[in-house]
């Protein structure tokens, strides 16, 4: 049944049901926020009494009175012994709310950035029912400000896996949890200074966001690559206290440093008596056979291990870890301290669930294969559609490194991609020190449907070939 | 039906059940799975052949093969071709995972810890409905590296919120979602020194955690405090940049800033051209008439108002907000993006759902009453077991000023309390420079049933006396 409530001209309906799931009062609230938000009801308009309403609606007089209550404390209705109550001068209709400016995004036709995982696939199922779980189990005490750096629960469950598929040695204490890797690349950076460190040893081409190590009060000292990873005798020639690399997977190469060179870093570590940050960021996808272990397996005690739920869940989450040698884990904790208390307690429950009921090693297993079925698409696209291509850094991750001919400007061939909606990054973007080189093009296709990625890199050729033809106009 | 597994001398069942909720294969993996965690089955042990354990269970043979590569993939199972599959010799066994040493926690029978909300009350349902919602309808964009500063929908959320609720006024692009006040502060701290601030003034006694805001890199200058709040006379003579202040509810002192102390500091900050930090820690729970509005709403040019959801839910969330005068926004902004990507995108949408349905004033409303309800069992204990006691800040907030005489030594009653499982906290702990002073004790009465308030207090008032009596025997 419904009735009118009537205000100066205006006049709207609220209906109620008794069979609904929502009960009485709620219904009632909601339609009178409703209302009065949208202005159908405006600032001081007088409203029914409790009673009167209780009476029309058929239900008893408590379920209005709470109803209007809490309206009231919301600030939708004022209430006066013995007066009308009355929707509040003050109440925040959807006219007072201060708009947001939407936020221009260049329209994009076909996403190429790399280091995204595909957010399509995150399992929102089964990250809710952990997150059930967590709230179902987790103690009172559990929700006040537990360990800072970390719950035992996740760390214990992190132990364990990063043990078994990465290889690496530590006990659950040395784990500090972070609110992912931009957060331990800050606290391990800053460990390493109050420890004396003044330059930092870092790939060039690398992972490029350098500020915070910058703000930490690091120098860096740019050290070049090859086929086989960071090159060892440059970084000998570096005079650098500590050294960050991307070991599994090379940003933006996609270079898996090799053993000969693991061992080789491993002497420098030594020799110099200091220690790597090692990036492991998109570790668990490799597609041509199990992969090779985390540096940190090599030497766990001169290696700071920095791993993320970004790339084997999706970024939204915020949640990292980091696996210190003892002898820094009190620096990077006092660190943390100074930061920030730590990540919501709820979601790090949540993600030990994910790990101890096996369902992240079963969304991983799917996650692989469907990105290796993404990766092979590009790879047959690129061979039919740019042929003259070579293709690199294709046996684990989310992207593949493109390298064109030496006359290509890779600038250019941005520029003109972007025009045409097609998002992608350049080796350019990632250097340190600027460098000639072969025009070099980092594709991602974690997030792009096999049954697009021809489509997409025709698009891309023909944005490489006008890309060409403007070049060579210009010069003609 | 059930088969057994042998392996060695030793044997397991597995038992499936084709009418469970949960898949065959998945009922073979967790048994499997569970067998190898605790060592029922060994590494390197053998286990039937895909066929093998097909034909036993009477189940399709893809459905073993399946677990079997589930299992093999999380490092339990190695399977070669050809070859018996095995458990794999590094198979993660109970055994073989680091024990975490407990922590020892003192036993605490009567916890009357300041500042701490009600653990016990954090709505679970509700949250899990928050999360559920927000994992339905968050676009898959929105699981990527979103506005590292906060979601629309919360920044909106809370725009409304606090202009309803504590008169703060703002446009949503200027809150700053953080990861609580600890983050807040400091983010706060390094953005004033940054625009050049050197000495911070404090409320002396004051919130004692000032690590974040010396590493930051400001000087503290204690001020004093009266009854209408912190001393502005006071605050003249300490020549500092800027000002941290609790108005709503000054800790450790529970005194509410009066309107012409507010006055007065608005007329400092604008004579000093500089800004406050406003930490509203707690001001939803105010108790004898509606809260004041912030100071932010008397000034909001000159100040950085500091909020959080530790005390609206539990600090376990690890959410809290910054509403930043524009003129220092770019500059708070650019510190967060040195600490971290921000705060879970997933928890943001939750807690933007919780204001958004009435849910928060639902909890807050709830909240409000228990508070008033073991504050006013508190006063009541207090008055019959320790009437001597002056009783002050009680018209807001989660904890009592409770005044002893001078002749007490509150470190003595502190020390006697936690021998008896008492927990408190005295004003001793909060001030900056030690002053001489009637011993005064701060009861958190957030998490104390009203049932066992009066027991508590006297359990407390047992404590002081034997303290009296141990300091009289010593003179004596």
């Amino acid at each position: 049944m419904a009735i009118k409530v009537t205000s100066r001209s205006l006049e709207i309906l609220i209906a109620i049901s008794h069979g609904a799931e929502e009960k009485l009062g709620p219904q009632i609230e909601s339609q009178l926020r409703k209302a009065i938000r949208t202005g159908t009801l405006h600032p001081g308009a007088p409203i029914p009494s409790t009673r009167d309403l209780a009476t029309q609606l058929g239900v008893s007089r408590p379920i209005v009175v709470d109803a209007y209550a809490q309206l009231a404390a919301e600030g939708y209705l004022t209430l006066r012994q013995g007066a009308r109550p009355r929707v509040s001068a003050s109440a925040p209709t959807a006219a007072a709310r201060a708009p947001i400016p939407a936020r221009a995004e260049p329209r994009v036709r076909f996403d190429f950035l790399p280091a995204v995982p595909d957010l399509a696939s995150f399992p929102r199922a089964a990250w809710l029912a952990a997150t059930r779980d967590a709230l179902a189990t987790m103690r009172d005490a559990e929700l006040g400000l537990s360990d800072p750096h970390g719950c035992a629960v996740l760390r214990e469950a992190l132990a364990e896996y990063l043990g078994r598929a990465r290889g690496v040695v530590c006990d659950a204490e040395q784990i500090v949890i972070t609110s992912g890797f931009a957060q331990g690349r800050a606290l391990a950076a800053r460990a390493l200074v109050a420890r004396g460190a003044k330059r930092l040893a870092v790939e060039d081409p690398g992972y490029s966001e350098w500020q915070t190590i910058v703000a930490a009060g690091l120098k860096l000292a740019p050290v070049t690559l090859d086929e086989s990873g960071m090159r060892i005798d440059a970084l000998e020639r570096a005079s650098a206290d500590a050294v960050l690399v991307t070991p599994a997977h090379q940003f933006p190469t996609g270079v898996v440093m090799s053993g000969e060179r693991r061992t080789a870093l491993v002497g420098w570590l030594r020799a110099r008596e200091t220690v790597a940050i090692e990036d492991d960021y998109d570790a668990e996808f490799r597609y041509d056979r199990a992969p090779v272990g985390a540096l940190q397996s090599l030497e766990p005690e001169r290696v700071i291990y920095c791993g993320t739920a970004s790339k084997m869940l999706a970024p939204v989450l915020r949640i990292g870890w980091l696996v210190v040698p003892y002898h820094l884990l009190r620096a990077v904790q006092a660190e943390q301290l100074l930061a920030d208390y730590g990540v919501s307690r709820i979601e790090q429950h949540a993600l030990a669930r994910m790990f101890a009921s096996g369902e992240m090693d079963r969304h991983l297993r799917r996650m692989r294969s469907r990105y290796r079925a993404r990766r092979d698409a590009l790879l047959d696209a690129l061979a039919a559609e740019l042929p003259e291509a070579e293709v690199q850094g294709i046996a684990a991750g989310l992207h593949a490194t493109v390298v064109l001919s030496g006359d290509d400007d890779e600038r250019a061939i941005l520029e003109e991609a972007r025009r045409r909606g097609i998002a992608l990054e350049i080796l350019g973007q990632h250097r340190l020190v600027p460098r000639a080189g072969s025009a070099t093009l980092l594709l991602g296709y974690a997030r792009m449907p096999e049954a697009t990625m021809r489509v997409a890199v025709r698009e891309l050729r023909d944005a490489i070939r006008s890309a060409r033809s403007t070049a060579a106009s210009r010069i003609g």
